[in-house]
């Protein structure tokens, strides 16, 4: 069904659909490329919620001669009237004569029904080149419309013997400025960065994106004037955090889940969402669920022992981000994370290692959930 | 004073010099190149204590051609008589007219000796060529020859949170087969393999090296026949191994550092060591430079937590590897080392991330002492 150039042409819009990393949630990236006999005739990648959809730049690109054209598209084509009209409507009445797609969209407003549109259309439909690589492209979008859970991404960073700070609460720094840097570049790419009101009382930390401190080559492809920040997320049970946090103050929205009644802050960038109570602090798996159906799909969370021990717990996590710096705290030092009472090696929190480098003087391991 | 050429060939030097990795110990790694013009005719590197060094390998592979030749060594010739009578004599006698050499032998019998022998018969003698990479193949023989200490590579396994076993003590098995097998490489490279007397009563290990066990790669290059035991070396403060222990039944030497007078074995292959005691157990630096002394100049140490401890405390850790595992034991479970009352950032114990990999589904960390 698919010839080797279809899978240099997928190979190609995936790589426009991951030029929108930072800039597209809640909506997922898509890419797409328009062929005429063996040439590339257009390219488009979606860029923002609001604007025109990857099959609409790619046919624009393409200009007039799209007649019995082929698209390649990472996503199946959308079939309903969102902020912008149906991409399928788009490709039918270009008039190409095939569509190549890596997978069904799993969004319930469309699952198929792009593809229908298009066969009723007369124009030839081939789905699944590339799928397990179109997926890695949305990981929160998919797992949202398939569950109703984001997808979460847990950062630790520790020393090499898996310690947060020293037995006097001391912590910084462990990892070097190059790790920090790293961090930033997820923050980036994140719907939401999640932490506690401890972490905010503690720290008083911004929880943004930093143009200046983006990686160089992140810099070189999203540019400063659009940037984009993900919503900052403080879970604060009882309601702690002060009016006053600096991180109220800074660009970009914020969401307090709280299980506080007569919460509520003055600043218009501030949402308050009431979270039903867990045994500990609040229902995690709720709090999740109200997150992604406010839009939000992926989440980022930077926290301490606590937080991280509760989601690991309550296996919320789906990758763990983990920076380590080749240092030795000690066994009195803090631990990396808050969980007790594992009793056999065949039942210990076990991830699947995806990555390895070393940033700096430092190593990043990512893992994702088995 | 070197060209390219010159560089291509000590590096062509320092890859023979990497062949003898498995089996030269005491003796340090060697390579020689030996070119008439444009072209190698010889080529040769040491490959076991006793047999011929690298340079009479060369010279011999050279046959009769090697009048007005140059000569590429990872080392300054020896001077001495030892088991096999001076390079810098086989070279004169060669007829050789230009030596390029790494680094000035800094073993005390040779130190310029050998490069003052060859400049006296009026051979042009070049030295300081890749000496870092020439110091890489060597770092037991260059530290035991500058410092009477040996090179000492700290061996830890642990989990993403930096634990070695559940609070109930189970811990087989943290680490996957590949990285249990990687462990082997490292064995097979040493000069000895240090424990304590703990690991011995709780483990039984055999502390050895497994042929069958070996990565492919090493298996490739190291021939069965000629496998080589590292000795081990067994921390034994009171005198509390059995007899019985497994190890000593195992083909290989065994050296036994006590502070027991009256400690004695009956076996052929155990030789028993008195070494003074400090405040907690053995002293380490002590015990070290007595191996130094009888020719252990890298040393591979696989313990638990408390000499762990003990020899980074006492600064004794040259190189740290560390296999980790992408799993959490939590934090009741054993701490990496027994190191504790560090209480600022800037003190604690770091080090340079020379090397990381993925093995199997673990991780590799190679830190160097900075």
């Amino acid at each position: 069904m698919f010839s080797i150039f279809d899978s240099q042409m997928m190979l190609r819009a995936i790589e426009l659909a991951e030029r929108g990393i930072y800039t597209t949630a809640p909506n997922p990236n898509v890419g797409c490329v328009i062929t005429q006999g063996d040439d590339i005739i257009g390219e488009g990648f979606h860029f923002r919620a609001g604007e025109p959809h990857a099959e609409v730049h790619a046919l624009r690109a393409a200009g007039g001669n799209t007649k019995n054209a082929t698209a390649y598209v990472t996503l199946e084509p959308c079939s309903h009237y969102g902020r912008t009209p149906p991409c399928a409507d788009a490709l039918i009445n270009a008039g190409v004569s095939r569509v190549v797609c890596t997978m069904v969209d799993p969004n319930p407003k469309v699952a198929g029904r792009g593809i229908q549109r298009l066969r009723d259309a007369g124009i030839q439909v081939d789905v699944g080149l590339m799928q397990t690589q179109a997926e890695a492209l949305n990981p929160g979008f998919i797992k949202v419309m398939k569950t109703g859970l984001p997808y979460v991404q847990l950062k630790l960073a520790a020393s090499i013997d898996g310690r947060t700070a020293l037995a006097n609460g001391q912590s910084k720094w462990i990892t070097g400025a190059e790790a920090r840097a790293d961090v930033q570049r997820f923050r980036a790419q994140t719907g939401a960065i999640l932490s506690t009101s401890q972490t905010v009382i503690d720290d008083n930390p911004s929880l943004n994106v930093r143009w200046a401190q983006l990686p160089e080559d992140v810099q070189c492809e999203y540019d400063q004037t659009r940037l984009r920040q993900p919503v900052r997320v403080i879970l604060d049970t009882t309601g702690k955090v002060s009016s006053d946090a600096g991180l109220f103050s800074l660009e970009g929205n914020v969401v307090v889940l709280t299980a506080n009644k007569d919460l509520g802050y003055i600043h218009e960038n501030v949402e308050v969402i009431l979270v039903p109570k867990a045994q500990h602090g609040l229902d995690l798996n709720a709090a999740l669920r109200l997150l992604a159906s406010k839009g939000i799909n992926h989440i980022w969370v930077e926290t301490g022992a606590t937080l991280a021990g509760g989601l690991l717990a309550a296996e919320l996590v789906d990758e763990l981000i983990v920076y380590q710096a080749p240092k030795l705290m000690g066994a009195d030092s803090r631990a990396l994370v808050n969980l007790t009472g594992l009793t056999s090696m065949n039942n210990v929190p076990t991830f699947e290692l995806t990555d390895v480098c070393q940033i700096g003087n430092d190593v990043r391991l990512r893992m994702q959930k088995q």
